[in-house]
């Protein structure tokens, strides 16, 4: 994470990953969004470049809202508690809340660039309460009975995962606000992107292939077979034996629960589709070829005027460095899934399906698989067999959505490295077939081992 | 079909299924689409109640067209041809095309209610110039190549095939057109939808539950188990060693490869779920709860004002048989996905999967699974794997729509008896969560066996 | 009139205006309203091609309404009354109410295309019923009181003239309609529009010029001048000593009550703007200049991508007789206010204010003010000093539209000829500044005598 | 200006009008720009709460660009000039560019609130820059032509009223802005807005009535009456011999020609309509009855929910100093021209035409005339006889917008006081019918003297 925002100085410990106690981690992780608005005007706390898009400002308070509301709240609430916390005024659950319906209504998120008050100032103070809060919470938690502790702590740690994603989203919606502005605002110097990983040679040390799952001059085999068969996918979850090393103990509860899945033989491209490869799809007539394109696609593709991804600008791009030579061997980012789907179809390809990339992943043996871009797949976002929303509010985290999306698979440059990294290979992302502004690219897959 | 459309005199041989010739289906098929407008208004032809639904007189064009565009033109290039048909005014190409982009630009479906020219005499004398081209065509296919033979042959199927899709097509625009209108004409004056059957004893004969899957007073089981395990999804097709009994030959593209999956255990509701049932979640806040529905879903909800089935009005409901008393042991209709999938976690359960469905239609265990209700199953609409596009226009078809649609299975009492009854177990229907125009309706699944 | 519509044989007294008797009037515009469907095809009844329009059958049953709504409804409920007549299903109020918010709801227009129902027939039975009810109406105004009897002539005036504004009205809308049809279809096959004067000799014999004002090679003025001063505008009314002829003593309410203004001199062009004329505005780049434009018609042009009159099709333009060359010197014509205003401004000139207008019209001084084209004005639509609306639902007919619209005056080629003609110099045409879709030209203006 | 914004500590100069030279006056309007930004936070600096309001930074960025690009930029091509003078990146003036489309492209006004650059810091240290042009400029005017000269002291001032009319745009804007944000915030602590004027006793001191301009208990007059007859509208512009008593020698172009015009004899109520009358128009269902509106704000009514002015909230109303209680006696605001049409007609008058207006200001006979309310008047906003733009950029400034919008005519309490004062009584001012957020009230008018 840090070395995608050179210019904001980092404390040296913010870096490692996962620290031992998840109080020193909760401190980090909550610093660490407070550290990526330091370098920004103040005019750009209250940029909302769109709809589905939000003011940083909004994502620290919204991340702040999500601890107040379900962790000390009920705390507060509680016969027996002694929690010096002093909530925030009544009328912030209403501006912070972004969907939870159970909580209550809430400011539309159109509008949230709207809210010029309250000022940072008192968002900021109000997160020093709460981390305050916190630490009362989590030195109480030898006094609580065990199962309330254990809930506690796994709120603590949605939070903190809560978090880290909106750190990845408030990059994503910035670099969405300075792309409408002429001026092409930099957030920062550093490396623009994945890119910066070919520029340390990444791509010779993984087989440097066309980007297109060909197999490279060097003669290496651009694509990793799989013979098929019954497999499992998803995370165990904590009940159970344990789980398999390397796999995080945290998961979100979309990826559960683990269940068998039938795949028949199948390949995927060892790296990741670059920008080479895709100026040949633009080339050959990809955006005006109909053929290549699902119906409602080509239809989103003509009112949106799309002639390229989001953020190419001639032979440059947008980036959150601001505007940058486009890498030809950098991996093509920021595309919808109806344009990934295109290109994969136009390659004689297609999308892996989540389990494809999940069980290669899971081996170790699929490389670019994160760090770089969130990857699209050919999944719609759907529920594993046996899936339960828990209850109450949190249930709305993800289970609501899963209707009208894709699901991604990976992390990406943006993505904290404690967050979606090797041993999370069974995140879920997902987003609508038409959305451009987060940083996704596309893997090649084929039928047959 | 015959019998949901009494007052239309139907000659007594349509009711048949698969007479032995192509020629004669067609014939039939074809005479049975002009049987559809006989009753109406000449001023229905034009109706077009919404910009997804057409005008029947354009259902009657369209249908033409894709004989004349896939078989009577490419028949009249061909060198040798001595065709004796005179092709429309070439602009009707553009007007009767739907989506094929291969084909050329078209008339926008939002304004094909604008077209009230060609007149329906026009359209109707078009239409007996392509059945005497076709009965030339289908009497020289001795002397073609046999592939080429066989490739008209099967477009020929293909276009009855998709006759009779646009046959109810035509019935639910008109519903939709129809209960636009304040004063609620009447198609026809026959029974008004699937609860005839229930008028003539179906639901006692088949196990009468109370629509929830609920075991009814009776004792009799309301849920039909299945074990899981690998099992076979999809459509054979014409390759390979024939096509397992009672399956018929004719497929669409979608239903096919066949290919194996795993299933986890599961039962399956003997009825499909009824008003009464409905009326249930509707008293017990359905439409006021968002904890029971996807979040796009609730979106759409309250921006549309839902609040029960399409077309509830009061105790009553709205037909083709105009304003009638709603039945509550019929099975609930017109329901969008959302409503299906929130009325299912509403009763504890859920949205049966397409392969669910499917295995137990091919053992012929399943009740009222053809000539009610297309069934909403929780799987999107995705290809098979392996599954490729026809090459050309005719790739067209099935394959551009598989984005943002989910399945339906069975068939409904609008679709003719000859094309999606029980030996057409491997159909896939598909439409977008938020449709209700459809004769849909849903299906309990549950977990474990 | 008729000369506009050959095609469909009329009655030989139509063409005549104002018979003698109120009755005979009523009879002959009422059937005229029938003779405007006949050669239409049945489907072209329901034909609406935009919100704004209405179809043709509903054109008919609206005017129908009126006079029930106005006339014969209350007549029935009058005590003493004994007139036979049976109304029409209590729906139809809703469905063929126009804008009348003291009559009660009514259906959306946008949606009248959708009434496929009532059919023709039934509409037509009913304009027949209500003939027979006006007759007897009529034939019992002695026996009333004479305040009653005069308010139920006027009433019956009003329906008289309001049914003569539909039939322009339908033609219009009907253009409309028939312009979305890729196949161009022909109302009838007549002289398309005002350029059958043209071609009859109209424009040499009152003055040949180029259509901007400027003098013709003859050497005849081009302009008629005024050297302004204290005038009268407006329709004396009812009240007072007489109407000056030729003007006719039927009015608007909206023309009311005659004032006194004060005018600077000023000049009117003898001719309307030609084809010719406006096709070198466009040559000049009249559709890209912004400086032309008010900057809300700037706006309105490039968001509807407006690049000519609307109804230019290549050299020709699209007319109820299909599609027809443009004739140079004929007025052009389907202008929008601001494309009027832009050109004028382009032309060094401006329009005329309804004042100047008037005032050359009502001293017969004004060529080419009845019969060709409606003549765009810079005045806005407003009431004039002293206007009060008639009480109850007939005081909406004019009063409540006066904002944000411009006034046009004369007449045009498919206004009735008793209704709009020379001796109706105080008519008061309006439409939004925006509207192309009526038949509207216009007519220069410069400051100055 | 400054005793609306009393917790901004303003200089002593800043109150009074117009000192001696334009010098001093541009530095102290220019000054007071930055005067109404200084107590707002940074995030405030970007609110845009609507499409057609514009955030605070803007304002002040766009009100530099005017002196850039009329003055400084001109100044700088002159081939003898030595200015001093560094103008801005280029890419300011598409920026800043409001709608001069002479000047050329320019930022879409609803996308203003996603500039967050150029920071403040940027903006105000090219506001310094300009200020130092700005005296260069006229230092230098005794070496001009004396046309020149003119030339730029009248853009000066034109770029002075400019400023000051952005100055109330901006409080207008924020206003909006800030009611769109749940936790209300205040601009200022100070009087809220024109009922400040009536806490210090201005209405008994001008004649206390029931804002409907009936008579007050103690007998005084409600109405002023005027004959009526020939009278001169408009500023008399520089040319001729002087300005009459008191007006200000400067106008806006569209303020002229002074021209001769007729009147009605008409009577103006002494007073604006007050909250407590307007609350008896919706006590009386106001909001509910369509006969008491325009068509076209009727629909508007029914699409926006409208129930009250834009800012009552229960009893209280939101104002710039936040929510506060609603004076029953000061004048109602913040209404659209529709709500004020429906006013009058309820209480049986109508809105003054803006003659009638200014020929009672002119003769200092109208109470409540400046510093309160813009008054809506009944014209329509179009041209005098005779108006010509002002050639170039400059003459978009006004005349381009003489289509759709209603003239208000008076000042308030957000204008400077020195810029739509009693001497500024020609003043045109106009907005379209449905706007709300201006600081807007009403005058009742009535025919007769």
């Amino acid at each position: 994470m840090g070395s995608s925002t050179p210019s904001i100085p980092l404390p040296p410990a913010l870096g490692s990953s996962r620290p031992g106690s998840l109080g020193a981690r909760l401190r980090q992780v909550r610093r660490q969004s407070e550290v990526l608005i330091a370098g920004l005007e103040p005019e750009d706390l209250g940029l909302q470049g769109m709809a589905h898009a939000s003011p940083p400002k909004w994502h620290l308070g919204h991340t702040a809202w999500f601890f107040e509301e379900f962790l000390l709240r009920p705390a507060l609430e509680r016969p027996d508690g002694c929690l010096a916390y002093e909530p925030a005024d009544p009328r912030w659950r209403y501006l912070f809340n972004s969907y939870y319906d159970a909580v209550g209504a809430r400011h539309p998120q159109p509008q949230r660039g709207q809210l010029s008050r309250p000022p940072i100032a008192a968002v900021l103070a109000w997160r020093e309460r709460i981390g305050s809060g916190l630490d009362q919470l989590l030195a109480s938690l030898d006094e609580q009975p065990p199962a309330s502790a254990a809930s506690s702590l796994a709120l603590l740690e949605l939070g903190l995962q809560h978090e880290q994603q909106h750190q990845e989203l408030l990059q994503m919606d910035l670099l969405d606000g300075f792309s409408r502005n002429p001026l092409e605002p930099a957030y920062h110097e550093g490396p623009a992107g994945p890119e910066a990983a070919y520029e340390r040679g990444w791509s010779r040390g993984h087989g440097a292939n066309d980007g297109m799952g060909r197999q490279d001059a060097g003669g290496e085999p651009g694509w990793l077979a799989h013979p098929g068969g019954l497999a499992m996918l998803g995370h165990p979850g904590s009940s159970g034996g344990g789980t398999p090393a390397p796999l995080n103990p945290f998961h979100f509860d979309n990826e559960a629960p683990r269940h068998q899945i039938w795949l028949e033989p199948f390949a995927l491209a060892k790296q990741l589709v670059t920008n080479a490869a895709y100026a040949a799809f633009i080339g050959d007539g990809g955006y005006r070829r109909p053929e290549l394109w699902m119906s409602e696609g080509w239809a989103v593709r003509q009112q949106r005027g799309w002639q390229a991804p989001r953020y190419w600008r001639g032979a440059d791009e947008f980036t959150l460095a601001g505007r940058r030579q486009r890498q030809p061997l950098a991996p093509v980012r920021h595309l919808s899934w109806f344009e990934a789907d295109a290109f994969a179809r136009w390659a004689g390809a297609r999308l892996p399906s989540e389990a494809e990339w999940e069980l290669l992943a899971a081996a170790a043996a699929l490389p670019q698989a994160h760090g770089l871009l969130w990857q699209w797949t050919g999944s719609p976002y759907r529920p594993y067999p046996g899936f339960r929303s828990a209850p109450g509010a949190v249930g709305e985290y993800n289970g609501k959505f899963m209707s009208s999306q894709f699901v991604l698979r990976g992390g990406c440059f943006l993505s904290p490295a404690d967050h979606a990294g090797p041993e999370r290979y069974t995140y879920r992302n997902f987003f609508p077939p038409a959305s451009r502004w987060m940083a996704s690219g596309l893997r090649l897959a084929r039928d047959g081992a």
